[in-house]
């Protein structure tokens, strides 16, 4: 079985030359804290769906620098032995707080929290943002996409045009914790204990010396598993005719005919045609299989055009995130507390300025079970119903928390020590959450386009402490 | 040294079956010959950059079952027990014909060819599109960019933002074969021996008492090596003044400032006074790199108002080959000829009807080594200056191969019977040559928005084939 390892190196250099310097200025392990997060939700959505988080402790926990990576290093001829002697002995200690997979989170919202010696939470960053960016991007896509074809379920076809191996083999894995049920990538199937699931290409038929005898043939193989490809010449006068006489050929050896897949065409109309045809000849319980650059939108207006799929191949967006707001989740990875004191990256966009030091993440759920916002407090604070919480982008706006509501804590402490804290998660559980919190959300937060914009306010004592380290920046320029 | 194994099970579910269906129907072993292409060129441009092919070949010469692997399809219940026996000794003997990497090609061109066992083409055909499409999206992207900063640098800067950590690495060295001229990037350092390039993050400057204080450590540490982040707080009134006085104190003790790197804010506005504080501070050498969620077009855009920027930095755009017409290329790998017999896709729009057999791709070179146009001709075809050559997608067009020029064969077997047939070229070559080719192009060809498009014709040969076959399946039809 072949498992992914990803190199110590697997950084930017910068990384590496901060650390150096860190280590010679003797700075290297005083306490930071860094804060995860991204700004904007991908996809103009109004919601993100967490992921990626274990791949990214694995790493953590396997962080060791060889022989061979060190004398890379050296071979740059900017680090001085000292530094790579001390690197041969490098582990990641820190303490890592997040919330779990499948979680739904929103822009500004802290995610992964980091705190340890300056020297292994600076290192980390790239790793870091390149793992959870990417499961994130993927999983919220997936989210989109599989809510967009509910009743009808979501299938992952998209190896071909992911990027990279690995970006297919976890690409899978976080489009299926966002709602797919299956996949057609075997690696994906074997690691992470997803169904896989597939048909046959057109390959197959063009080997025969027609499109029936390429059915029978597949039908003789693989007679409970067998989903007819019908467009390699006529959908409806050739696929689904020939598909018919299977079906019934099957039927008579005690096998019934799963499916069919429309690869191309009008799949509204298709379907329906086809939908119509199949039952007519008595074979309600054939699904039909639809699969054709599919994505959100598109899944949208072909159900609103009454089309009848049942199954939604879906493949390049979905594998790669494509689309308006997609294709990069942007998420950064800010200093909040250095040495003892809490630390803010001043800028002219309040909007984007970092919420300093460290914090929790609070959510703010009614008596149904609805998540009625998200608040951001410091460590330290008590925030309960009742309270004024503000809007981090512009303090004059506040909102009382519900009297009646109860505040729940969606992050933990996840690895410490090197250690994970937690049983390792299978995927299904994750899924399962997700999907759980995502009927939580506020009505119109799911909808495509301008959906309804969950708050993510901060708390008072959060804000006080941001203003005055504003103000203590600003006296500092005078 | 983490070298990257991708799993044989690197697949969609429906290869394996396919082939398993091959195998009991007792047909796996006739000859197919499959080709690989996309149809059209990514970014609506008039190019792309071939790149993944080291990457395919070395997958392919690995490409070995394990017993893990085969206990886990038998786990899936629908292979039979000769079938995975036969799988426990498969390896790839296929002959693979392609340009080298590097190479210019253009939308319909026969990329890959494949030509063996069908079951051994018809099993990679995923993996060698995930690699393919890939690589070859990121280098052509790079070259976009590339060609806009010219003779401006540009250094990759993307990795946390790729989709994940081998999206990263090998969207590195795609993107060096495109232009590049360096990466953040260790671990594709390492692997590739690509020139790694870094400055540090703002968290340097928030981690000392002040700018000038970070500025002046760094430079202490890395004092041949210094490039300073300037926009933590205000770029012109903090960061370049500190970054003067810094420059000077680092001239007194022998050494010279290397750049700056801006990475916010109007780069073109902010370029332009930097260049022109620094050369009166006497520090003309200094270069300017900036970064700031750069592409091909904003770098046109800077350059045009008359930026100052020597070396741009580029992160999320480049790494995962995103925008307009982007974020995937939609390579295809079909069945041109099975048993012997030249086969077709066929479909109502020309533009997509596959070329059937085996074929060559040919050049069409002027005196002064300007490209004029491709042509595909069948793989037995003589075609010379003179000869009449047809648009494929509306053969009422053609024209004639200028007398004069020269025809060149652009593909070449690179691997048969298992074996590399040409020695792995490093990437500075590969680089070179993209470089060269894009120089070649007819004028226009490198225009970002609408530009020239370059001619791709096939052969009277080929094209009355392809008229035979869909006559032949027009008549079946009736």
């Amino acid at each position: 079985m072949t498992e992914v390892r990803y190199s110590p190196l697997l950084t930017d250099l910068y990384q590496l030359t901060m650390l150096a310097g860190y280590f010679e200025k003797g700075m290297h392990l005083r306490p930071a804290v860094f804060d995860l997060y991204f700004r904007k939700n991908p996809f103009h959505g109004s919601y993100a769906v967490f992921a990626g988080l274990q791949t990214a402790l694995d790493y953590l926990a396997g962080l060791r620098f060889s022989d061979a990576d060190l004398d890379y290093l050296e071979s740059l001829g900017i680090f001085k032995r000292p530094f790579l002697d001390y690197m041969a002995n490098f582990s990641f200690r820190a303490r890592v707080t997040a919330p779990p997979e499948g979680t739904v989170v929103f822009g500004g919202e802290p995610l992964v929290t980091v705190e340890g010696r300056l020297a292994e939470v600076q290192l980390v960053e790239t790793a870091l943002l390149n793992i959870i960016n990417f499961q994130t991007l993927i999983a919220t896509k997936s989210a989109r996409i599989c809510l967009a074809a509910a009743p009808g379920q979501v299938i992952e076809f998209g190896l071909r045009r992911a990027q990279g191996p690995d970006g297919g083999l976890h690409g899978t894995r976080a489009a299926y914790i966002g709602g797919a049920r299956g996949t057609s990538n075997v690696w994906a199937g074997q690691l992470f204990d997803i169904p896989v699931k597939g048909t046959h290409a057109h390959s197959w038929i063009m080997s025969f010396d027609d499109e029936l005898s390429a059915f029978r043939a597949y039908a003789d193989c693989f007679p409970d598993h067998c989903i007819l490809l019908v467009d390699t010449y006529d959908t409806l006068r050739s696929g689904i005719a020939n598909a018919i006489t299977v079906a019934g050929e099957l039927r008579a050896k005690g096998h019934e005919l799963l499916g069919v897949r429309l690869d191309s065409g009008d799949l509204a109309y298709l379907s329906k045609i086809s939908r119509q045809m199949l039952d007519e000849a008595g074979f309600a319980q054939v699904k039909i299989v639809a699969s054709s650059d599919l994505d959100e939108t598109i899944i949208e207006s072909i159900r609103s055009e009454g089309g009848c799929i049942d199954i939604y191949g879906v493949g390049t967006k979905l594998a790669t995130g494509s689309g308006p707001g997609g294709c990069a989740l942007g998420g950064v990875y800010k200093l909040v507390r250095f040495d003892g004191q809490p630390k803010l990256k001043v800028t002219s966009d309040l909007a984007k300025a970092t919420l300093p030091d460290r914090k929790r993440l609070l959510r703010v759920i009614n008596a149904e079970g609805q998540f009625l916002m998200d608040i951001i407090c410091r460590q330290q604070d008590e925030v309960v119903p009742g309270d004024q919480v503000y809007n981090p982008a512009n303090p004059d706006e506040s909102k009382t928390i519900p009297l009646g509501s109860t505040l729940k804590e969606i992050r933990q402490p996840v690895m410490d020590q090197g250690q994970m804290l937690l049983e390792k998660e299978s995927l299904d559980p994750i899924a399962d959450r997700c999907a759980d919190e995502l009927q939580r959300l506020p009505k119109g937060s799911l909808r495509l386009a301008n959906p309804h914009i969950y708050k993510v306010a901060i708390s008072s004592k959060l804000l006080e402490l941001r203003n005055s380290l504003i103000k203590q920046y600003l006296d500092q320029l005078d």
